[in-house]
Parts: C-alpha cells; structure tokens; sequence
C-alpha cells in the first residue's frame, strides 16, 4: 500500500503520492504562472460547498480559454477519487488547470499548448494557526507594494500571481506582524495572501469587491452575517475608513473566519477577537457541518 | 547514452534530459510563482555576456531574499557542465532559483522554504521566427490589460508573472498579429512577452527604462547605436510619441534585433524593416561572434 496520508496527487487519471507530483520545468503553467485553480476544503470527511468551488473553477478555465479535455463531472470524479483514496477526512484539496507544454519547438503561441487538469490534496490548512486566530491575529499594511491591478491580472480568476503578496508577507514578518493585507493604487483595502479582509462597524459589515477574489468563504460569510441581522455592504473599503472600524477579520477557506486583534499599530477591540468576528468564527464551523453545503466523500 | 538533443536540464546536481526535468505542484515557486530567473544565449558554442546575466540573475536571487545554496563560479560550472554535455552550439539557457517547498507542515511563511537552484537548455528560441524578423514583424497594442505595475511585481527582477503577457498575447493572435505590446497605467509603452521596444526619430534611439526589464539584449542594442552614431535615450516613452517614430523595433535574447512592420494599423517605414533596426540586427549577429563577449563551452 502507498502510503497517502501525508497527500495525494489526481496526474493523468492516476492517484500518486503528493511528494511524486510534479510538472515539467518549461510548462507554461510554471514559466508564464499560466494556471487557473481553486481550492476547495474537505471537512469531517464531506467536500464544503463543492458546487460553488466548481462553478468558480471552471468559469476561471474558461475565462483563461484553456480546454482542459474534462468536464464537470470528472473533474468532480477526480477529486473524489483521490481524497477517497488518501483517506484525509480534513483536507486542503486544490484542483488546477495549467496551460501546459508547448509541443511546437519555438512556439510562442499559447494555442498552441497542451493544457491539463491535476489535482492534490494535503492534510486541512489553516492560513493562521487556530490557537492564534482564537487569539486575533496581527496584520502589516503592506508599504512596498500595491496589489496587482485587476486590469493587469484579474484577481477573480484564482491564480499564482503571488509576487505582491510574497514582498508584503516579508514585510510583515520583518516587523514581526503574522501576515499582510495589500491596498490597491487608489488606497482601498483589497486583500491578504489568501483571504479577504472585512470591516465591522456597529451592524454593519463591508467588504470589497474591486481588486479581489470573490471567495467563496467571503460568500459564507456574507450569508452568514446576514442571517445574523447585519447589514452588509460590499464596495470599496478606504484604509481610511478601515481604522475607523470596531472590528477587522479575515475569511478564507483556509481555517474559516480568523479574528484581526491588530492592524499596524492600532489595536481593534482592545486586542482581541470582537463579538460579531467571535460568533461568525463559530458559526463558521458550524456551517461546515451541515448536509445541505456538504458533500460525503466515499473512503475506500 | 541519454539522447540531450532536445534539451538538458541540471538538477541537484545531476544533468538529466529536459523532459525529465520537474518541480513538485506545491513548491512555491509554482504556488506563488516564487522565481528569479535569466536566460543567457548561447551562439556557435559560447555563451554570450555570461557575466552580465550571471550579474543579473544573482541580483535577482538576492532580491528575492533566496538562498540557493551555491556560489557564482557554481552556478557558471552547472550551466557549463549541463550546455556541455546537451551539445547544443545555440540553445536557449535558463537558470532558475525557485522558493521551494515548505518543510513546515501548514506553514504560510516564505523563510522556512527551502529554496533551490536548477536550469535547463533547448535550442535556440527565437521569439519571433527569423524569416519574419527579416520582413519586419506586427506588434498589437494589448487593450484588455495594462503592464504588471513596478510597485506590484518589480519588473527588473525577471520574473514568471506573465498573466498580462498572456491576456495580450490571446488578444494580438486574434487580431492576427505575431505579438504584443503592453502599456503602463501612465499611457506609457513598456514591453512585450520577452522583449525590450525602440523607437527611432531620426539619428535617435529611444526605449523605456521605467516599468520593463533591464535587458541584456536591449544594454547591447544601447551600446551598437551609441557606437553607430545614434544619440540613446532612455526614459518613458508615451504610445503617441511611439507612432510618430521613423522606425520601431524589438530586443530579445531570443533573436536579438528584431525590426517591426507595423504595430495595430500603423505601418512603419512602408511596413517593412528600416536601415536603423536592419543594421542593428545585422551587427548584433556579427557581435555574438565577438570574442570579448563570449564564453566557450567545453563539450564532452
């Protein structure tokens, strides 16, 4: 038997090992970043909100214009295949499509590529450890850099372009902050290296929508608040207007809502988690359990 | 005996052929597109200006804040042993530096990465085939997207962000045009996928230094025109002035001096090469033959 439970890759329709996983070094994949993925969590042994994931990820190949010679349902089979196989019952499962290897010898051309689904999965990530989002995690405004512009690369197609990010998380960690929140040229607030970033202010709770993945977390959350008699507003999000705020938290699929205690110098809600981030972290996981957003996963 | 012919690539330490040559789908420099690299030519068995790419390409490295683990005379002794051993006489030489995985299980820390140093060669890539080099090129002018902005993503630093590139690339073929051009967010023209631009009014040379590569190629065309009379300026460079130019042509390391036709419906010097960008193109082959700017490679 293979051992899986470290992770497990879907290549070509067979199931490897994650540390046998690989692509070649001149794919355009890896040398132009030329990939369409998405991540979708598996929790106590269900896909959540399976659908939605799929739904983003193929409208990103499209959007790519990539024909990855798969449709819905294996793309689905695949995944189901190869968790089931792994025998993770929390996973981080990514499915990707990369723009591949050019066969023609000096094609510059990318209709000329060979595009290609793969898939793997590793043990559930949490973007902040839980013992420090159950704390409030700090955030470094990044200074450097701004985030890349949706006119040169679209952030709502989930993508590898993480060049901003990288610069702003080592900012962050020189100043000993956990993680970095970008701003776009205008001097909104867009977000982190995998997560949206909301503000609280009394019941209403904002979040962007410019600039930014529209993650499916972000949705949960927004169901979520509105369920909970907030009022929610998705717009551009000044960072003027952010330090006005009584609360700041994260979403990401990645460990659900993750209080901010900090944010550069300024402390919110005295340092800690606030109520509404508290109660829709715990909420979050509840949802998590629920049969209609989830999907059983069959263990061999 | 393997059969290198079309392509090699050395990988901790061992010289493989390029379709063996892989890195795992969650290394980050696939993740996050976490990769300084160059690409030095190799012409008639030599490199060409090795030490300015070599130059650069550690730059790049230390830009990063990676650690590959190898010094400059190793990094030269790698490309010399896996050129060597390929037999190619004029290949395409990529060295890569690359994150690397993360050791550190859920880790969102770029320190722990384990980065690492690898690089390959195929033969000679030209970025735009040599007979329509000569009968002057089409350039399309991407209108969806806008350059990667320097404050995002550092340009100077060569990099695989090439998300812009690509969008561009999809709009000039269906426009049917050989390549693409991006603007910056100014109005301002800075490069395409793999190349510096020029523009020539008269007995000057113009090219931007704001927002693109600093190319080797483009350092060698600054320093033909110089000493073919021309008076060099480098600085922005708007699209309106770039119409009124006498002549436009391109830099690459994959080709050199490459003379363009016509860029979206404006045909420049009767859409065909001008004496400038054919001349400079003929010296530019004549000088990777110069000595005092080749490396040769010892083959087995």
């Amino acid at each position: 038997m293979t051992d899986l439970s470290q992770g497990a890759a879907w290549m070509g329709g067979r199931i490897i090992p994650i540390s046998e996983a690989s692509i070649g070094v001149t794919d355009w994949g890896l040398t132009h970043s030329d990939i369409a993925y998405d991540v979708v969590p598996v929790w106590a042994g269900a896909f959540f909100r399976l659908e939605d994931y799929l739904d983003r990820f193929l409208a990103s190949v499209a959007a790519q214009r990539m024909n990855i010679l798969m449709d819905r349902s294996e793309v689905q089979g695949a995944l189901q295949a190869m968790v089931g196989a792994s025998g993770l019952r929390d996973a981080y499962v990514a499915m990707v499509a990369a723009r591949g290897p050019n066969p023609v010898p000096g094609s510059r051309d990318p209709r000329d590529c060979q595009n290609h689904f793969y898939a793997w999965c590793v043990p559930y990530v949490h973007i902040v450890k839980p013992d420090q989002a159950d704390r409030g995690t700090t955030v470094w405004i990044a200074k450097s850099v701004r985030r890349i512009p949706r006119d040169s690369v679209d952030p709502k197609v989930k993508n590898y372009h993480w060049g901003d990010f990288t610069s702003g998380l080592y900012e962050a960690k020189d100043q000993e902050f956990e993680t970095t929140l970008l701003l776009d040229h205008e001097g909104n607030v867009t977000e982190g290296p995998g997560f949206n970033v909301f503000a609280v202010f009394g019941n209403r709770v904002v979040t962007s929508d410019h600039g930014v993945l529209h993650g499916i977390t972000r949705r949960t959350v927004l169901e979520m608040a509105a369920a909970q008699g907030f009022a929610v507003e998705t717009r551009p999000l000044p960072l003027e207007e952010l330090w006005a705020a009584d609360e700041v938290f994260l979403s990401s699929s990645g460990g659900g809502v993750i209080p901010v205690a900090q944010v550069d110098e300024r402390r919110f809600s005295n340092g800690a988690p606030g109520p509404a981030a508290r109660t829709l972290r715990q909420t979050y996981f509840e949802w998590l359990e629920e049969p209609r957003l989830r999907s059983p996963i069959r263990y061999d």
